[in-house]
């Protein structure tokens, strides 16, 4: 069972394992989180990080996952949003769980099969 | 309208600044979900810990949080405690809407009172 699990389901079987695709951190869904709620707003990076009292380039870096965000600032760019925090864990939890969902698809068919 | 946007929603505008209750940030519902889930397991701070490759202080502190944890160090503490990241922030995401309830609770009674 063990070597069927190793392979993540979307590739192939005698791919190497060194191409696995790591599943997103919390900088990365939390980023990618912000950076949506943003663009629906139709709002700028200045705009935001003005409001959040947070330079442009670190709302640009956190919301691309390259940087992490301490919880006194995410607070800042959450009041920002008007997104409440829970808001931004909840969507963050749907998100990974979706990209979990699609690379373990075929691993799930493989034992079935 | 910014007067009235100064005061959080989730107080009516009537109430004195000091009787405001911070809510909880990022870290302290991480540490929260991560400490209950370690007590639930009944695993002590070190075994965890030794597991994550992480030091016993800098676990306890993010447990109380004291500390902001990196997304590197909370992902070997998910597979510490074989947890996903995905739950942690669900769970997290439950903590602050039952915290923003009891608050919201309160703040009521004291205006109806």
């Amino acid at each position: 069972m063990g070597d069927v699990l190793a392979f993540p389901s979307n590739r192939p079987a005698d791919e190497p394992d060194d191409v696995d695709v790591p599943l997103p951190k919390l900088r990365d869904v939390i980023g990618d989180v912000l950076r949506t709620e943003r663009l629906d707003q139709q709002r700028t990076l200045a705009e935001v990080a003005g409001e959040a009292a947070v330079s442009l380039p670190y709302l640009s870096e956190v919301e691309r996952g390259r940087k992490e965000v301490s919880s006194d600032l995410l607070e800042s760019i959450c009041d920002a949003l008007e997104l409440p925090l829970a808001d931004v864990l909840q969507r963050a939890a749907e998100r990974l769980r979706v990209d979990a969902g699609t690379q373990r698809g075929s691993s799930f068919q493989l034992r079935a099969a």
